[in-house]
């Protein structure tokens, strides 16, 4: 997408071989890229999560592994640059792929082809994961288009989106930015209501940012302001992004999208979900009951960090001290209050039958894996009830901490 | 209510005749009393928010009344503190409502008898709010006791509240706190969740430092969260006040109540709204469509005060340069989303009957105003199609700012 008039991608390779990213931490109060040099620097890139997102950590870890061969193309060299960069932020899946990519594309080459060859795939990880966010853009124009043919002249298309699942998240278009970027590049006339997405605030300092180099119309509103827009027919859609969808369709993302669902039901506006494929769980079910929710630390919500009038980055406490603060990253939201989910494949109910459909080489491919879902949801209520025991800890552990 | 284990109330008269009250700009950071000695010092106290609170406002502006007596029990000077007064927040009913009933007390009084009326007056003005957030808290405590009845050895009472209607914006006992505090002081064991509240964090600041002051177990959450926790059975029942509930019992509260509201009803949890009585507007029907949404200052959302980690008050900019921003001050939770409205008079249904028969003398004393609202809900397609034009320019204007 563009930067003040200059396309760019989240990542890219300089004239000398060195590797550009953008420093997502001074965002959005400074533009600033940043030159990776070596396999060292691209992990630190990532642990210090100066790139953040899944796709951009993968594309950023099959580069750091590019770094490493360009340094030394040894067995041992290519093992040691594995290690480092899948320590670098242990949980994320998407990075554990990528480097297994990497190593698989190089692992049985003589060393002097391992360069090239890492080179080659490095670069195709990226592009297919623009290539299947472009793909969902396409998908979700159409639903735009649809909405922008029923007004008026003069009147724009409102878009409510929550967190940041745009193209800072990935190699470029984003998924939930995708089809709001290919319709305003269309000229469209559009208009995108952001979440400020608290605790970490990833709508009002990146959405925005984001939305706004490029010059996309948008507002930035609290998270509470949803609910009263949709009641007064200000939100045409709503787009988000997930960070998990399960085999009937029930979406994991930023904690406070269920609340943004409930709305959009409550008022007839539809409530789409757009994912790369990769983001579906086929072993998992009934998501509120069975997808854990990450707890995070307090400070994420009790401490704020902005711009100073003088121009500093400081950071503030807002809470009392002594006020235990609890901070769940994600909520569930059920499939009944998903209107569609916006895939590389085209727009799917978020229904099992849906889905199943649009992806049977998975749904169908580990029945020891895909069976007992189907088991587990004959016999919710046990299921239901042993879960909600064991979450119902949690407030006393977030009180502890 | 205790801070630090000392009883006080928001406002209080001094041995020398002061007027002595809490400095909430610096709440939750610093606790800070400050002595009021004049009528201009009042005055100020209102217009720069150190106090603020609809109750606590009307109950500064009557002292400030007393104290302008006290310099000068003249005609002209009540003139003048009376309209010096009403000017530090001209749409405060509440202000009007205090200083009109001093008026009324002193008026036709000779002038060495003003200065003692005066005083009582006042004073029952404090008292009267009280008694009333007291009876509030009584019939709430019966809902706090039910729960707590049902519950097995070592549980708790999971309240979550949102924004603050707590003893700081009243004299003392607060309206959706009142039934809190009184279960707390009877040793029920019960836990409150504090949303933060966005935009000006109402919650975290002002609702976690005085429950954590009387030591109450609470724990600050983001507004994003409360969905998830009753997804999780770990609400008990949602307690909110409000600042405007109409004739058919929908209710106008701080941004984000529907939300929650919404989570409640889909989550099966109770929701209840604690009001004084005078908060009932028996002139509105459809709150969603009839009532004014009122937009505030983007700062508010664009900025952020805290304590620094060397104790200095900062404000920092957490939105983009440029990112228009929209600060909606309240929504409106539709009637079916209530489970009851705890009034001084009881527990009533959210509902026009419920309304009427608990407060028969103002709900038939105006037929002129009270007759017209049965009209429109008979013709609410009208109604709701001309509001919603008129209200969907708002965005334009919150941009333009």
């Amino acid at each position: 997408m563009k930067v003040n008039g200059k396309p760019m991608r989240s990542i890219w390779v300089e004239a000398d071989g060195a590797v550009g990213v953008i420093d997502q931490t001074v965002l959005p109060h400074e533009f600033r890229t940043v030159r990776l040099t070596s396999r060292d620097e691209a992990a630190q890139a990532i642990s210090s999560m100066l790139v953040r997102g899944a796709p951009l950590i993968g594309a950023v870890a099959a580069y750091g592994m590019v770094l490493a061969l360009r340094a030394d193309a040894s067995d041992e060299a290519l093992e040691t640059a594995y290690r480092t960069l899948l320590a670098t932020r242990p949980t994320a899946i998407n990075l554990k792929w990528a480097l297994d990519e990497m190593m698989a594309a190089v692992r049985n080459r003589p060393r002097g082809e391992r360069l090239a060859v890492a080179e080659k795939r490095a670069a195709e990880i990226c592009d297919e994961d623009v290539a299947i966010n472009r793909a969902i853009g396409e998908h979700g124009l159409r639903l735009i288009e649809a909405i922008a043919a029923r007004k008026k002249p003069g009147e724009r298309v409102n878009v409510l989106t929550h967190c940041n699942a745009g193209w800072l998240a990935t190699v470029d278009w984003g998924t939930a930015t995708a089809p709001i970027y290919l319709a305003h590049d269309k000229g469209i006339a559009l208009h995108v209501y952001a979440d400020e997405t608290r605790p970490r605030n990833q709508g009002a300092s990146l959405t925005a940012w984001e939305l706004g180099r490029h010059g996309v119309p948008h507002t930035v509103i609290p998270d509470n302001t949803g609910g009263h827009l949709m009641q007064h027919g200000l939100v045409d859609m709503v787009i988000v992004g997930t960070d998990r969808v399960t085999a009937r369709g029930d979406v994991c993302n930023k904690i406070g999208t269920y609340l943004k669902a409930l709305a959009a039901k409550d008022n007839d506006v539809p409530f789409y979900v757009a994912l790369p494929s990769p983001t579906i769980d086929f072993t998992v079910g009934d998501g509120v009951a069975e997808i854990p929710i990450e707890q995070r630390a307090a400070d994420e919500v009790a401490v704020m960090s902005g711009r100073t009038s003088d121009g500093r980055i400081e950071a503030v406490r807002i809470v009392p001290d002594g006020s235990p603060v609890a901070n769940y990253a994600f909520d569930v939201t059920p499939a009944r209050l998903v209107t569609g989910l916006i895939t590389e494949r085209g727009i799917l109910p978020a229904t099992r039958e849906g889905l199943a459909a649009a992806f049977p080489e998975r749904a169908g491919r580990d029945p020891e894996k895909w069976e007992p879902v189907f088991r587990r949801d004959h016999a919710p209520s046990e299921k239901k009830r042993a879960t909600d025991d064991s979450i119902s800890t949690n407030p006393a552990q977030a009180e502890r901490r």
